[in-house]
């Protein structure tokens, strides 16, 4: 069945890449992809797959019931784009000004149709289902997933793969982890709430610049003297805005920043560590502040079994030339909240444009990638998917036997 | 003759609350006061006295000749308001939005204004003569005062006074100083230039919002350290913007304050420590800065004998009901330059409105002043004019003789 | 061959607890272990095994020539002791004022003793050689292990096990890690150099308590920004000594510290960044400083085969009741050395004490372990030796065959 | 009368050489000043004048009775040494060692007896009384001059003169000041008790070094944010305290400093914000602290009038080249506290070695003084308290007249 599902794979290969560029064509921001759920309802409807629009939003879940029974895989790939202006010189360079798929989810959306359209034909053979979840706004939080899940997308599934095309990998890579993979993602305001005052008289005032740069420096020490040193953390404070005529004293002052962790209970300790500092520091000069900790992301934390899966499965793809154990990435990705649910394992796929001067990191007004990689994420989840559910077909034969 | 110009005053005292509320209701900021000038040099054509426009500006500068022969006097009143919302509830309130008469120059104007007019009735015994500089821009660098200098109104001038309405001293008090009365207000620019990148990998990047924030806590040393403790100095950093998303390490970070300084040395060694102090913090992380340094208004310092004249004058006022020598002010004022070419002194008239409630700082939405304190400025400075030609007459005779 | 090996050691468990408390009541500090020394080879002399003396310094090398021919496995035990005063209230307390096993290496040292008397028990069977390595001054860098090794003790060996008894560890647990298991070990000092005076008179002096606290402030940034936070760094400032009287302001200051990597990138970055921090924190008064780094040991990174070997083997002994993947430790070893020329892998064996009060953290004045861990420690590295020996010997017979 | 008592002091002048060099060569520290005062009593024992001894401690009270009514003056020297090496080469260097008399209290001493001599010679034409205060411990707080006062020294007093050979002034001027003259000298202690432990693992502990360098850091704040600018004001730390092995995290430092001030507001504002600083600091790591601050002597405040006298004395004495209005030092003396009682200036006498190569800072090993300033010295004493007798005398004709 792998080899029919790959002969088709490779077939429509070029349809993968024409849809990967009329998505990268046509961007759409987070929670406002509007055209592009249509475009992948459109997709299903026209081969006929059972399809559930505006799941959780602009979330789109189609399914492909197999021919025997068996056990049902998800499958996902996000599909909202980037407030970037697009400054790639191609021809199928963002054709909206100031939006842009600058992290590859016109690649994930397009393999994941076309692996659709391929699994569909051969569906007759599966033993079991598959749903395919064509996830909105992955980029901004709260993120689509949340909504997703609790609209039902993940009702009958036992495992979920996903994956990220790797722009900074090379083509051919498969990275995989076992456990943590990619980090929760954070985010807090600080507000100094000083007393201003005329630059020249700094003892009538409580100056919100100098407390808010002492906060900045303070903060510093958590993860170099609080955190154990074992366990990965990032505070940085991306944002400081008090802006005020020279010769004055600032009243207030606003900082923004972002918290990386792979470990619940030092994000936890992290959050009520900045309080300390930031009410430590206040109380210095009698000032106050307010604080906000918003929880973003959640660690994306594979499983052990399915990570194993993904890993041999990778191993015995003659497309995919390195499967590699990856380092934990700072990084965060809704996924998470999937493995929270159910089994399953996400991996990044080597996706590093063929001329190094074109390689961009995430993000970046000239990311692209090697379509394909488009292909290789594509074989890899569906055998994947074939791998999954035939072993777990023999395991219940086996014990019903 | 003191007492016809005292008498003449009190008669015209409501014609300069007149003029003060014309101005406060039609302000312009610096460098603007077009129509302003023109109402000043108007009053003085109906006067018939003799009158220079256009001085170094928007400056006015008129001149009574006295019937005898003696030394010149100078009086210098500004007239530019300030781009602040006037937030008082009063008939006489701003008619510009975002234009305000804040610092009380509307009040000095008026003062002069009818002084001159007092001062003129008065002229046939006057032993010497008299200039009124009307001075533009005294509140944005590099102010009006260099330019009205060079364009000669100091011409010929023996002495000048002048005097700030000030509304948070008592309306009957005339603060003076010798020596050093304003500091000189001195204006920087830093912008540090890091490396900016993912809030997730601070090893990328060199982080400017940390190393900026370390330039503030490092710059509290030029006062606490470096400078010598017998001299009064302000270091302060009135804005610090680095705006970002959060999850973001700023590429860059600007910093923007004000130096207050009464001597030069320690102006000079300031301007010069805050560039190591950038510079030392900027090499920790290999990075770049860029620092501006621009000298506003040096220290306004009074000379001797003519700040004692001005406050035996004012101890023989029986409408001056104190008279105080006051700590040096850390604002600036550029009457400081006048002070450099010619002999003189400049003085607080006390001014705080009657109810205290009203009593807001300069450059409040609120502020306000009494306006009963024109007219102890008015008698302060024709007492202090007349007594000095008279004195100059008599010790020229003496010499004479 | 393993049971009548482990049948030996149960035999002459009593006779390791004596040689541990013999030894725990006769500590020697590190370089200075003569008698321990003499000790140790006295027991090699008395069952006459082959015995050589002051390798490398007070190092002992004793070898067990098997029966068969076969590879040769090294085991290292060290058995230096600290200038620590004992505070335990037990019979075995140290003997000698200031000077305590506080780190367990009595422990080592009987543990291996007796295994070595076991092991020649059993010569006949053995397929193969073992060194027994017997190693001074483990605690006090450069330690004993560079030298012993430059004298040869690793001359024909194919492998080495150690393994660290541990009293934060339950008894039954042995606790292994593949690649990174003990952190590089490095030690600072910095001397800044300011420029003293009357603590009255700051603007005359280079105050050398607020360059070094600046500094200290600014070298966490090297955890919390510099380094790629997938990778664990540690950088302490343990000692800052700036004493003077209260009036003065100092001249110098002296910081001690340490830093701990896993990584050896990582550890020359930092190496790096200390002085970048320290050079331009000191221009920023103009003052100067001396910075010396000194490597200690490397870090403890252990081979894959030998590590999935000696987690088999533990696996397999119904004395250990778990085998736990451990994360690695920040403190350092010179055991480091030896597994930069041979194969092998370092291990730690569970020694808490049974009374959950007496456990104390290594190097605390009541510092003790579970003797009973001796024994599962014995065991583990008697099956250990024995496995590799006929693992060995078969894979030589299949290559040979 | 003046004139007899300057013929007098000239006379006398290798006296006044003789004693100082044999104080000189015979230093007692600070409430140790035994056989000093011992001599000192024996000097007016031989002139047989009044006396009064161990006053307050080692203090001495002479009191020489004029022929006529009249006020009374006091005139103060203190005598006692500092536990400084003395390094000089000269033939009256200290011959204890570790003592020396490094601020001048020989020469003050010298001044003092001879001029009482001289007084006592004239006394029958004296208007008035003359009390001629020996103050033992000066250079330790909480000094000689309290407990003095408390056992009546200034009983009767109407005026105080004292006056400081200054070796960093040149010979022949004498420095006086209106009001603060010398600060308010105040000492503080702040342990920081933080958590320690390995110096690999920072999260188990309460760095109390990263606390007390923030201390230092934030403690800057005080003097550049806090304090009004126009008041001078000093917080120096002088000692930092915190010795360990390099390779463990500290548990407690120590730090120890100065703070000068001249205004009582300002003292006890500092005093406050100190704590708060440290309070603020510690809460951020949860950690404790305890904070002592010693009051030393407050700030030397002349009075006007008797400044005035001093200052037209000193003006008309022909030995007297300059008389110069000195700014405000930042040391303490507890001379304030006599001015805290009665009226009275206490002025430097400028004191130079002849050689610029000689002269030294006070407290210095080298310090040395130029003889013939204490001429000039008691000149200056004599003369003031000649002034002040017969124009109290005169004013009081006046009144009862």
């Amino acid at each position: 069945m792998q080899h029919n599902l790959f002969e088709s794979l490779e077939k429509n290969y070029h349809e993968m890449v024409e849809i990967r560029r009329y998505l990268h064509q046509h961007p759409e921001v987070s929670f406002k992809e509007y055209k592009t759920a249509e475009y992948i309802a459109n997709y299903y409807k026209n081969l006929g797959i059972e399809l559930q629009t505006n799941v959780g939003g602009n979330g789109i879940v189609a399914k492909i019931h197999g021919g025997r029974p068996g056990k049902t895989v998800a499958l996902r790939a996000d599909f909202d784009a980037l407030p970037i202006q697009d400054e790639k010189d191609v021809p199928y360079k963002s054709t909206v000004p100031g939006v842009m798929h600058a992290c590859g989810h016109d690649g994930h959306t397009a393999t994941l149709l076309v692996l659709a359209k391929s699994l569909n034909e051969v569906k007759d053979e599966l033993e079991g289902s598959i749903v395919l979840i064509h996830q909105h706004a992955e980029e901004y939080a709260p993120g689509g997933a949340i909504a997703m899940i609790e609209a039902g997308c993940l009702d009958g599934v036992d495992v979920i793969f996903g994956t990220h095309l790797w722009a900074t990998g090379p083509t051919g890579a498969i990275l995989y982890r076992e456990g943590p993979i990619m980090a929760a993602a954070d985010r807090f305001e600080i507000t100094v709430k000083g007393s201003g005052g005329h630059g020249a008289h700094p003892h009538t005032t409580k100056d919100a610049i100098v407390i808010a740069s002492q906060i900045v420096m303070n903060l510093q020490q958590i993860v170099s003297r609080r955190v154990d040193p074992i366990h990965s953390a990032v505070v940085s404070v991306g944002s400081f805005v008090s802006e005020n005529p020279f010769n004055v004293i600032a009243d207030s002052a606003k900082l923004g920043g972002t918290v990386r962790t792979f470990d619940e209970e030092v994000r936890a300790q992290i959050e009520a560590e900045i309080e300390r500092i930031v009410k430590g520091t206040c109380l210095q000069t009698d000032s106050s502040y307010s604080y906000k900790y918003h929880r973003g992301y959640p660690a994306v934390v594979n499983h052990k079994d399915e990570t194993e899966l993904l890993k041999e499965v990778a191993n015995n793809l003659p497309d995919v030339k390195a499967v590699v154990e990856c380092p934990p990435q700072m990084g965060g990705e809704d996924f998470a909240y999937y493995l929270q649910h159910v089994k399953g394992t996400f991996f990044f796929t080597g996706a590093s444009p063929v001329n190094p001067e074109n390689v961009y990191p995430h993000h970046h007004p000239k990311f692209d990638i090697d379509e394909n990689a488009m292909l290789i994420a594509a074989k890899t989840l569906g055998s994947a998917t074939l791998t999954y559910l035939q072993a777990s077909t023999k395991s219940e034969e086996k014990v019903t036997s």
